[in-house]
């Protein structure tokens, strides 16, 4: 649920969380008849003792908010009132829509689900929030040429009546021809175009995971990639993901309880450690689906944005048999236009289009059809050689930024690719503590928490090197580092901090 | 499955079923281990008598393409094998993948789910196949213009990253607007922008109906919306609709033994039957929704389409807390741009924001945002004036021809808006043997049988005047009358038909 406890502030840690679940509920995104997690779960995630959420959960139910079930957990039972604003019409504790809609949802935890990034993403004068290309690096013009050549001269495309659910053919065949140049195999009949791979692992979840199956993803992982695999936030098995991390031991897979259906990787870049793979791992996930027939999600998105080293073979080329290969536009040139493709077995591969034609009928035409353009005239390739130079700069100001204004005993890695950095500080920083500090100051990141959906770490944080340039990442970089610096002196006088805390 | 049988063929209808499931598994229509419908359910689909299907089966069974498992049903074992072709790399009976893929998926009938329109959208001289606006009445330079401008002048909305799941607010406001003057009720929190109609239905389902739960459709319906609605197929109850047909039992409702979560109704120019849904009907569905808490969803797609005759008060007016009103431009503009609406009460619309983001994260920000141009400069309004009087035009040259060419005891009604018309021929008539001679003289249409999913008849089709204009509606319409006539003829000298079969 995404809950900050602030060990500094003067307010007591159960009324914090009280106060951010009411707000939850006052602003729907809690609804009524959500089942909020056990008090056991809620501390974990938030890191408190488990007493804290009791008493928070207490509190609410004293207001009526919320009402424990005996055997099957504790929901919201009202709507919070907001003090009423004369523009507003007031959501009422009694709203009848509210009262009736609630239990009608199938899976109440979904709201849960919602990308927190786009909470965090508020005005700032440096956003290191964002693993996307910023609009102002967008070839404007030369998509607006592409877009309006196509718009006169490939209308019977454009404006086609029932067109494939598997995608545009000409689009397909330029990508199959550039998928062969970077170690994927694709044909007409394994590639099929998305609106990217968001939607991609939507379906893949659809197709192969029912509601007693398992899967294996990495952890920590890109949220939005954890929301689409388990909507209800079930079955999800951890592979750690660090520098050093032992191989997989697969007993654990074979004795879970329930069976595990997919492992989701992120080999190259990995979404948001910024790690790649090694080799030996890849050769192990490759035998692990190989073995005991479990498909494995490669999640290329970033693959394309390698700025130094060789690339190690794709998983696809380890294991073509059982690898659903997922690429995008979205990190490539911009994530607003909503295109990408997947590659896997044939059988997989017909499944998926009918699933897809189920779930949009198809990708939009005219997106389909101005990317190709801009594909076939050579730009998307030009486009590639210009960012890779762009981002490489600013990942070395961010790195050469952090070695020189963060704490000595803080840790990072540079990635050989992709658009972060992850950045582990000593294991007495809370980062939401940080974050909220840094936004005063105009600074934006997103704190390492919102990525596990296991064993929550608070020490870490994500830093997008792509939004800025090499002088306000300097600039964003020595702000956050001066406030770990003071944040620091802090954390060594917790007296101080206890009078003052009693003074307010 | 969509299995025709021909009962004029010299090929015994058991053999007729064995080679079009045999055509299924060889297309991979069928894959390995889906399972197949029971010979009592797939002898009342097709129209014959069960000891057919069950003869069909055994002859799959004997080659080992079927096989039974006694208490769980009957599945396909293995891949048919084709002619090699000496091009096509031959899919072989032992091709690992499939053998390997096959048991993963967790809807095996999901494929059967596939849109049959697509497969019977072949070149023709005269197509009545799709319900939508062509290509060619496409405002072809307007849209480009809207295009190349937004791409020049709204940079900032268009690249955007991170856009809202519920759509770019300018069109949202231009929208609120335009459904204020169709008695349609939005407000930024309670209309949700998406890729159109199917993926509103989509979420809906994924929202609201478990895997023990039922719906209520209209029963003939659009089957895009029944996959997308029931992909497993399963917990459909039909609602009859017809000219006279009763109102609902709602006590049908509340002792069906799945509970029903879901009401899906197309109120404006039904597809395929081009019924205007009557008052008294519109109310008792309204009042069934309140009284029992069942959603309501008014698929008004067509709903602009409207020829002559005033509208009928929108579900949504009558009954707001519990309606999910269905738009899209597909049918007003183009359906390849995929752009669609949604409005519901504000906790559905919350939800279906959360489920839309967790599917797809938003709809392609181009789309929106060229559609927005276009419909603020006026241009969607002007278009649905000029289309209106073309399709007005072309419903009457059918409705002419209809009256002209078509037998006296064939009925139709014709519709007061919408983009095709539905014909019942008589009931000896097979409306898929007559679909295989029209397409021999380059007419196409859509089989009524399609639309059915409980109680197939096969007398009925879909007549889309859209496409064509006027002059080749009339020979279109000629061609089918013209072939309707003799196969009667034949069908009143059966003993002639026997000796004839008899000798072939």
């Amino acid at each position: 649920m995404y809950i900050h406890v602030d060990r500094a502030a003067p307010i007591p840690p159960y009324r914090q969380i009280e106060d951010a679940i009411r707000s939850l509920i006052e602003r729907g995104i809690l609804n009524l008849g959500t089942r909020l997690p056990s008090s056991r779960d809620l501390a974990t995630e938030v890191g408190v003792n488990r007493l804290t959420v009791h008493k928070a959960y207490q509190c609410l139910e004293a207001d009526g908010l919320i009402a424990t079930k005996v055997g099957s957990g504790t929901f919201v039972c009202a709507k919070a009132t907001r003090a009423p604003s004369p523009d507003v019409p007031s959501d009422s504790a009694d709203d009848p829509a509210l009262r009736v809609w609630g239990p009608l949802f199938v899976n109440p935890r979904l709201a849960t689900r919602a990308l927190p990034s786009m909470a965090y993403a508020k005005e700032c004068s440096a956003s290191f929030v964002y693993a996307a290309p910023p609009p102002d690096l967008f070839p404007v013009e030369e998509f607006r040429h592409c877009t309006n050549y196509i718009l006169k001269r490939r209308g019977t495309e454009v404006y086609r009546v029932g067109a494939a659910a598997s995608g545009l053919p000409s689009l397909k065949e330029y990508l199959i021809g550039w998928l062969a140049q970077h170690d994927i195999v694709a044909t007409e009949r394994t590639l099929v175009i998305t609106t990217g791979c968001q939607q991609t692992l939507d379906l893949t979840r659809k197709l192969l995971v029912g509601p007693d199956d398992s899967m294996l993803l990495e952890n920590p992982s890109f949220p939005g990639a954890v929301g689409a695999l388990s909507p209800s936030g079930t079955g999800l098995m951890p592979l750690p993901v660090h520098e050093n991390a032992p191989l997989l031991d697969p007993s654990t897979l074979v004795n879970h309880q329930k069976r595990c259906k997919l492992i989701y990787v992120t080999p190259n870049f990995h979404n948001p450690t910024g790690l790649t793979m090694p080799m030996e791992q890849r050769r192990q996930l490759a035998d692990i689906a190989l073995q005991h027939s479990i498909p494995l999600i490669e999640d290329d998105v970033f693959g394309a944005l390698r700025y130094e080293g060789a690339a190690l073979p794709s998983l696809q080329s380890l294991c073509p048999r059982m690898v659903i290969h997922v690429g995008s536009f979205s990190k490539m040139l911009n994530p607003s236009l909503r295109l990408g493709w997947m590659v896997a077995p044939e059988p997989f591969a017909e499944q998926i289009t009918v699933a897809k034609q189920v779930s949009d009928l198809h990708t939009s035409t005219l997106v389909q059809t101005a990317m190709d353009e801009f594909c076939r005239r050579g730009l998307m390739v030009r486009h590639l050689k210009r960012v890779r130079k762009i981002f490489r700069g600013r990942r070395d100001a961010m790195a050469e930024a952090l070695r020189r204004y963060f704490p000595r005993d803080s840790r990072w890695s540079v990635p050989e690719g992709g658009l972060s950095m992850w950045v582990t500080l000593p294991d007495d920083m809370d980062t939401r503590d940080l974050l909220a500090l840094a936004q005063d100051k105009g600074v934006q990141f997103l704190p390492g928490a919102i990525f596990y959906f296991s064993g929550v770490k608070h020490n870490c944080l994500r830093l997008s090197f792509a939004t800025e340039n090499e002088a306000v990442i300097d600039a964003g970089i020595r702000t956050l580092g001066d406030i770990i610096a003071k944040r620091r002196l802090r954390l060594v006088r917790p007296a101080v901090w206890q009078d003052r805390r009693a003074v307010i």
